[in-house]
């Protein structure tokens, strides 16, 4: 009798571990698809590739089904199940990473409509707009691609490394930001198009912040410490002790 | 016997029954103050009162240990009274709108950054930003404060009836982002200072953003219905439904 219910638990818990890793493998099928929502809204931008921005607008829905499909899947289990400590971290911290992928989809979103909004009007000074995207773009699609990773290693470690270990691209958006002021003053005619690359900009930045987000949640669902509010000193000696 | 035990239970119940008032009394508070920090940080700016900005930025460290202090009380929660149903997803609900709370604090952070910024150089056309951004912060502020109001009647038919049925605030937000651009267009030299009126504008069109989101976790917390992807023909039917 003992042995059954032995048994029975075991097959719970059996079940349970087999939930929790297909939650992360939604969560990590989820960011692949924002990861490309950027990348193709980034292209789209760029290559003044109307259709692709369109295909962007389109697949916005498919991030936002997963969005409450996988957020569902965090109520279910914890009512369910009822998990405490470690689990329940778990389960918790991928609903807020999901929010964050949410939004990444959203920024991709922006910038799609942004080609769309393009290719009606006539660009100046293109050229230079482009290059600054893309270069800005590759730093927070590569960081989101890296903290992706260390989400399906579930490596706190790895985490700490990436996150805030580099503060270049606030400098590149500072940057690129300073450089397309400096086109508006010497050509107004390019006020209108040297803005809407900023607002690109400035969408890939709010990436940047949301991947920062993603590394702060990997850490508090691994190591259980908040390090939400912390700086990278703090960061690296809370991890450290736990 | 059986007495004693349903006096236990109902103690039990009591106690997470205040437990429960106390959180979303906890994130009411946490709302007032980050109400106060977009009011001063609007107010700083318009008024170039780099104390008051000063002052902001100071309080933003109030708003972040409220955020971490509200999490910790959800995790607690979850993992000792093991709520299931209406209470579960109201302590979901409480955590994801501190989350959004949090970062409206931040917002009014980087306005009050900007008062700051914009201190150190001269103005030009200081006087149009300024009533654009009272103009679209009394929107913002005033729907913040309704949501809020919402919020600590649990009223979700109230929040609906808030929340997406205008479209004032973007509209707002464009028409004064246009009229910058014909002012920069104008006057090249006015280029620096109107960037910073239209970042303060776009960090409040982000709080509008956030605030829309507080509606619709009040509207899961109360209704159990996830309407963070519906139009608002959508939202009014499935909150009818429930």
């Amino acid at each position: 009798m003992a042995g059954q219910v032995l048994q029975v638990e075991k097959h719970i818990f059996q079940k349970f571990d087999e939930e929790l890793s297909e939650l992360i493998d939604k969560l990590l099928e989820m960011g692949g698809l924002v990861e490309k929502q950027v990348n193709d809204a980034v292209r789209s931008l760029v290559e003044s590739d109307t259709e692709l921005a369109s295909a962007v607008s389109v697949n916005e829905e498919q991030v936002d089904d997963m969005d409450v499909e996988i957020d569902r899947s965090c109520v279910r289990l914890i009512a369910m199940r009822q998990p405490t400590a470690s689990d329940l971290r778990l389960i918790l911290g991928v609903s807020k990473s999901v929010q964050d992928l949410e939004r990444i989809g959203d920024e991709a979103h922006k910038i799609a409509r942004l080609t769309l909004s393009l290719a009606e009007e006539p660009h100046v000074h293109a050229n230079v707009g482009r290059s600054k995207i893309n270069h800005l773009a590759d730093y927070v699609i590569d960081k989101l691609r890296q903290i992706l990773d260390a989400y399906g290693r579930l490596d706190a470690d790895l985490t700490v490394k990436i996150a805030r270990t580099d503060k270049v691209i606030d400098e590149e958006y500072q940057a690129a930001l300073r450089e397309m002021v400096t086109y508006m003053m010497e050509d107004p005619r390019s006020i209108s198009s040297a803005l809407d690359v900023m607002w690109a900009l400035r969408s890939l930045e709010r990436v940047g912040d949301h991947v920062e987000n993603l590394a702060e949640h990997l850490i508090y669902t691994v190591k259980g410490v908040d390090v939400r509010h912390s700086t990278l000193k703090e960061l690296k000696r809370q991890v450290k002790k736990t």
